[in-house]
């Protein structure tokens, strides 16, 4: 019947990346629900939605406090904004976007970042003649004007979607001006200090993941939860 | 000094995506050593371009077979070779895409894909006002002709860029066409039979590993791996 969230517990434990991302599922799939109008749920039906045991969901929970009612389950609106606190997306984040080709138009056209608690606010890109053109309603501005950026937005986030050969420098840039938290695109991995939080996205090794399944010819391992064996 | 590839090995055991994720960005790196006209490297040069250790290095290759030689190491181009063999890509794979939006555009334009041996030879999506528009050399036609698609061009890879509520169905079709390796970029979780291959990419996922990092204040796990801790 108790909720408890002890945050140290939290920070001493590294906890997992795919704990973490089925965390994201979970809230998802709960946002779901309760747009549904489902009031209750339990980790079997949550497991259910997403292809995962029961135990794993409570396992998963587990990690950050009791969220459980007794021959109720899970309140959903209770569980989503729990699950929210955690993840910290119980407010939005301003983003700032460096590098506007291709991938980073997309970027600034993907509607779906806002209504998650991400919002691209500014824009950057090395290329002068892009400055001052307008995508989206933001307008595309020097990185050279990143640290006022930071300033007038309260920038914490960045998305590097520059190509490789500029990704580590513009990485530097961004954390120099005060970010400590990256998405990447660009195919390199970042050297950057240990207190900066990077997590990438790189689309040859998804593809990567695919060809070797298919070359292999083996029932595929859960590719989809973006993460490792299910069971921990 | 012998290589050997046992086929019955890797599909016995159930290779944990984040081998492979490191697999490919071995690849990567031992292309670019080559490329710099490296002749031979070793498990500690990799792991250091990388920041894994050797022994993740030697532990991962040894899931595929022997590479090394004794007092030599690897040498650069014969094992660029035997890990494209492995992932598959020693040779292009055709790719359909599903769903020319925001993302599907960026994703034609993107041509990093086709150099890593992924092909986009076809695009399809459900508007009829997009059909028979070329873009990036490919014409967009309509998701009825899956099927011909896939004889047309041996396709046996898809990308959907499909919006998440139609990204089942549009999953579903792929299948039904024939092709069993998906890269989801829809942020819904794909209910498909258990011999297709799917790989996601969700960016809400990604950012929300960001924002808890930050959330709780704790020295990062290396998130760039894109897997789970980096000692098995």
């Amino acid at each position: 019947m108790s909720k408890s969230k002890d945050k140290n517990k939290q920070t001493a434990d590294a906890v997992p990346k795919a704990v973490v991302s089925r965390l994201s599922l979970y809230l998802r799939e709960l946002q779901r629900l309760q747009r549904d109008g489902v009031v209750t749920t339990s980790s079997t039906q949550l497991g259910q939605l997403l292809g995962f045991t029961d135990a794993q969901v409570r396992k998963d929970l587990a990690h950050f406090g009791h969220f459980g009612y007794p021959g109720v389950g899970y309140r959903c609106s209770e569980l989503v904004s729990a699950v929210k606190q955690i993840i910290g997306t119980d407010h939005t984040w301003p983003v700032v976007l460096a590098g506007v080709g291709n991938l980073g138009r997309a970027l600034l056209g993907h509607r779906g970042f806002g209504h998650q608690g991400f919002d691209i606010v500014a824009a950057v890109d090395s290329d002068p003649a892009k400055h001052g053109k307008t995508l989206d309603g933001i307008e595309i501005r020097p990185i050279s004007q990143l640290p006022e950026i930071v300033l007038e937005y309260d920038v914490r986030l960045a998305i590097i979607a520059a190509p490789a050969a500029a990704a580590q420098e513009v990485a530097e840039r961004i954390v120099a001006a005060g970010i400590c938290g990256i998405l990447n695109f660009a195919p390199i991995t970042l050297h950057l200090p240990a207190d900066v939080a990077v997590s990438s996205v790189d689309l040859a090794i998804e593809m990567e993941q695919l060809s070797f399944a298919m070359t292999n010819l083996r029932p595929p391992e859960d590719l989809q939860s973006n993460e490792g064996p299910l069971v921990e």
